[in-house]
């Protein structure tokens, strides 16, 4: 069925619009898995996505492990390095963070820090000669994003971006489906992502966050429209709805929902809310559905189709290995290899645009038209 | 809980956006129960929505009867009539349609003509006395629609459009239980609706139908937004797709999907697609969401409500009346009353400019802002 090895990274080839796929095997990592030797990564920022999602992941890794630790608070700094083994050596400060640079078990970093972080501390791994993956949004900007692949390109480095989901079976089982002509030529794609938004976060800080619900959680609706699809937008047009007088809105949107036209004519139709929850993708055709909810869960992902008047659930076996792990080899893979990894910076730097785009959209109350 | 007799039109206040519900019951409803006298209705064009879905109903209204038949085709008045028992006095050509007039027991006439025939034959039967029941859309522009509206009050004769769903229990449920607070403070509708159009019917030819899929079934999910909703839009965008080289698309749009912005912050996002079938409303708020899929089908309407994390069908009971006879004796007892009936004519219109601003925004890819 193709999910995992070889068949997964088929799958991926569908799924990395835009992007080479290099032939697999190969000897380096060959070698690599016999001689058990996996590439180190230190995490940058210890918040609660990387403390409760990724740290727990890292072992679960056939190409990579973690070897440092990057924190402003030495209480984590303590409590996590002792918890996965990492000697004081390998412990660093923000203020210490250039110091990676001289640490030979760091080869890859993962910036997961907040938004307006991404760009200077992908760019100072960069510099430092170490492979990065940077959680998404990318940056705050299309301009920072476009810096960092450039930094990334200068030392040689790759450059990866934290979609997990185009390493989750379930999407990549639709991507493939869709590709195999399971709902015919598809005409529509509804995209929905959104939860409720406490306050008193910083990802309600425009500073801190490059903007509200859409820099958040509407890019998932953003990335999936353009994997589901396969192809990239000619036209976007957008609408917010943000409710000033509640104090979590001061700086950021609320909610802002987009369209997205493609070349083939299939539109999506994509929902971000920061104020109520949505987690739901479905690709309709001429001759019918395949669909996900939740679509983009940490795991209890749901799948149906409708084909021929029917609507029936799909049930995948367990995956051999999880989004998080998967992501984190892919890195390692493409350090080892010397190829470009999946949703590679270029990625990242495409939603990064269709950002500008969507928020140009809702300010001018106009359609943007798009070019490649 | 409401779904029939006076419950249900409690419902039908909530629903009927900016219309007004007269008291009830009324002795003059009372007295026609108790007589046993039914008004008239002469069905005007015998089409297969009029022959296999309307007439068959009628038999179930508690105020309307079916007396009269309005076709081009002598062999259709032959075989209707005699299946329904009317007599040839109460058959009638397009030619002899203004007869009508003379005719005491036609009280109500039903036009499921062609659309571009709507506001023609409307206008005839309110000039011939006659209360009307219009399929929608209402007409192929505003402007025939406001004509419509005109005419039937310098005739005093009621004007209704066929919006069936405002008669169906489990769509009368969603909104009722909306306003009753299921999901909170909603923020997101979701409407869809399309179907595969198949090639050679008068749908597809612009003359006859004033547009396309948005004409058709689109306004469908227009329509849902606005009763879930329950209030007006002021702002529309739209984007189309349509290929022209598909020879069904030489007059029409394929699928023009459009957001609405609601005062209240409400987003709608709507699908219309003559390409791809789609059939599912859902209200998304800060508590939950609820919903149905289908949504408008002639029956099998299935509903689901999300709260607390649990997603549960729920199944209501079998409908008193089939939404076709709610809607055929609105007609009826707005007449006997005197009141207005729901889903009147303004309602119709609102529609037709609200489908004009769509296609405008389309046409010009720029958002629609609107006036009330």
């Amino acid at each position: 069925m193709g999910f995992d090895g070889l068949g997964r990274r088929d799958m991926l080839r569908g799924m990395g619009v835009g992007l080479v796929a290099s032939a697999l095997p190969n000897a380096a990592l060959a070698e690599a898995l016999q001689s058990g030797r996996k590439l180190g990564y230190a995490v940058v920022g210890l918040g609660s996505y990387a403390v409760n999602q990724i740290m727990p992941r890292i072992k679960d890794c056939e190409f990579a492990r973690l070897t440092a630790l990057v924190s402003g608070t030495p209480a984590k700094l303590e409590k996590y390095g002792s918890e996965y083994g990492i000697p004081k050596t390998h412990r660093y400060s923000y203020a210490d963070y250039d110091r990676i640079r001289d640490n030979p078990d760091i080869d890859l970093v993962y910036v997961v820090l907040p938004n307006s972080m991404h760009a200077e501390y992908s760019i100072r791994a960069s510099q430092a000669g170490k492979h990065v993956l940077c959680e998404k949004p990318m940056a705050n900007t299309a301009a920072e994003a476009e810096a960092m692949i450039a930094a990334a390109k200068r030392a040689d480095r790759k450059l990866m971006i934290g979609y997990r989901c185009h390493f989750e079976q379930h999407n990549l089982y639709v991507v493939e489906q869709l590709r195999a002509g399971i709902v015919g030529r598809p005409t529509l794609i509804t995209a929905e992502s959104g939860f409720y938004a406490q306050p008193g976060q910083w990802r309600l800080d425009r500073p801190m966050s490059g903007g509200g619900s859409l820099m958040d959680i509407g890019i998932y609706s953003l990335n999936a429209a353009r994997y589901l699809a396969g192809e990239e937008p000619i036209e976007v047009s957008a609408m917010e709805s943000t409710d000033k007088s509640d104090p979590r809105f001061k700086t950021v949107e609320d909610r802002i929902d987009f369209q997205l036209k493609f070349p083939s004519g299939v539109i999506a139709n994509c929902v971000s809310s920061y104020s109520s929850g949505h987690n739901a993708f479905r690709v309709t055709g001429t001759k019918g559905w395949i669909g996900m909810e939740p679509a983009t869960p940490y795991e209890g992902h749901q799948l149906w189709a409708r084909q021929n008047w029917k609507t029936e659930q799909i049930t995948l076996p367990p995956a051999r290995k999880s989004q998080w792990a998967g992501q984190l080899d892919e890195l390692a893979q493409a350090a080892l290899t010397g190829r470009e990894p999946k949703a590679a910076g270029e990625e990242g730097l495409r939603d990064m645009r269709l950002i500008e785009a969507i928020y140009r959209s809702a300010r001018e109350h106009r359609a943007i038209r798009l070019t490649a």
